[in-house]
């Protein structure tokens, strides 16, 4: 595999400030051909398992020879890893915190590097608070210009990776017991329900409703509730035309039964 | 007109989630070489007339063989056709609902078509939630490579296309009446009233106050209320320094007369 | 110095609406092969303090030769100037109304024109109310595909500029009195005292609190507040895995005492 000059960018930046803007620069500085998009920056300040959602929802629609920049990264500057990981499509950038073990339970990391090499960074000695622009970016940007994953550090058992995971679901009587783990822009809420466990006939019971498990978002009259298999492959909840978040009153962690 | 290899995104997806980045992964996939620009992904859910008012606002400012693909959707993975469009200078893709109806107001289709060909999806059954990533970015990504519209799928009788328009003005007594039909960023209220109404002494008349029809936002002391031809070439109602929304408790909708 | 063809863009036009995207289509439509990346556009409408702040704390990080161009400007269609500067590192483009301020102080203009040349803009007579879209965005253009900035227009004195400054920090007692100039995303709130003032065993007094200056954000414990100095170079204040802004109630403007 080799690169393809893409490097997708996620991280809790937001939009307010140039944070991301920085780290653009950064690696257009080191190779201008190179290709930039935003996967988000949107996520919630901190907030690893999120992160982790998104990138599974995301990095596996984008080309094979892609680089991945995840910088969620509340222990910045303290003794965790910088890591750089290859995977079968592509290679992960960022901070050993558990941000990649949503792709990591389905995509087994083929080789890691602890990014100890300052050679390939912006500054030998990176600021201690904005190691994206510092490191991260600058050895994503390396990565995507064919420089070798084993040339940017020291080797690493991939065993020994931080991993972070939302509960798994549990049998629950005749049903499966699961929970909200992501509350998207429309007010869907996605659970830990993988499609695969939805019959013919399946309800999901929620908050003291149940819910029809329909295909499209219009399988219900427009303001009800549904529950379907969304673009990621769980089982979501919906209403026709607005938020299950607001009509429902959902939250993150919610538990719900599908039977 | 060939493409350019440029393809512009407009969406109600927001930025919280990584459903943008997700396309713009995929058409990557099918071409590297494209060029990808957001219009905005701030369309609020399921609006298909701001979606329309901002497509009018920016495509013609796109050069001639752009690609302009809007994902706004309600009736997504039901009997709804998906669509590409030639007009005299790019192509439109996305969901036969009303969406380009501002568009195709002053600039008509040469041809349609009617996306029926699994061949240029990405995978033959799409997704019933999410076909921005499964249709409609892939086939925006074939155009702007160079595919035909006519491969695309079966043609289509531009006059069937839905049309969804916001209300006309109309005579009222001496004046004209018209109505609010978008509020931007800064708090401007954009109004259905085109420039070419606006005469030398014109005065505005909206809840109750008469502005005054200014040329830039200066010409009234700060923090007072004005109307100005915008840059859409509409009517629009600000205020020097501050928000017409907030000064002026305006809400789409909200009716003027222009005298 | 060549223009690499790299151009960022930083504006106050938010996100909802398409005035962004329209600015890119009109600088891809003079030369396709410009390279466009945001800096940010939540700059808060008409604030040039902190679009200066943001210019100063993102363009040193940008490869040299980049056109940098920057439109927050509550003067337009006014007799304010539209300038072009020319810096070591690259070029600025936007209204003379001080925005650039950051950035002179540190690095003086080589040169500077006034934008009065309507050959290089996209009308003859630009709109009033969006200069970015008709003049700025397409000098830029020009600007970064190798035309000279004396033929933009006419020679102007950089001493001439108007320059806009957040307050210097002033002695006050035996500590150095400063302010907070800028909150970012992530609650941390920026101060205007340099990293050279700070000294092993210093401390910052702010709304009767007294902060330790630490290196890392985890130099305290978990929702503990600390000084430290910040990626941009300046002493900020943040909570461990928190927000400043929230935790302490800090406003930009809040007085602080470093000693």
């Amino acid at each position: 595999m080799k690169p393809n000059g893409l490097v997708t960018l996620l991280s809790d930046f937001g939009h307010c400030d140039s944070y991301v803007g920085v780290m653009k620069g950064v690696m257009l500085g080191i190779n201008p051909a190179l290709n930039l998009v935003d996967l988000t920056h949107a996520i919630p300040p901190q907030d690893r398992l999120t992160a982790s959602f998104q990138l599974l929802s995301a990095v596996p629609y984008c080309p094979s020879g892609t680089v991945h920049l995840a910088v969620v990264d509340p222990g910045v500057g303290t003794e965790r890893r910088a890591i750089a990981l290859q995977l079968e499509f592509g290679w992960l950038v960022g901070p050993d915190n558990g941000l990649f073990s949503g792709l990591l339970d389905r995509h087994p990391a083929q080789r890691a590097v602890i990014l100890d090499c300052p050679r390939w960074w912006r500054t030998p000695v990176p600021s201690a608070t904005f190691q994206g622009r510092d490191l991260f970016a600058p050895v994503a940007a390396h990565l995507a210009s064919d420089v070798d994953l084993a040339e940017l550090g020291t080797s690493l058992d991939p065993a020994s990776l931080l991993r972070l995971n939302w509960p798994q679901p549990r049998q629950r009587g005749l049903g499966l017991e699961g929970e909200i783990i992501a509350l998207d822009h429309f007010g869907n809420a996605v659970t830990n329900l993988p499609a695969q466990e939805v019959q013919p006939g399946s309800v999901l019971e929620v908050r003291g409703q149940r819910l029809p498990l329909g295909i499209t978002y219009a399988a219900v009259p427009q303001g009800d509730p549904l529950a379907l298999v969304g673009s990621h492959g769980f089982v979501e909840i919906a209403v026709n035309g607005g938020s299950a978040v607001a009509v429902l009153g959902l939250k993150r962690g919610d538990r719900l039964i599908l039977s």
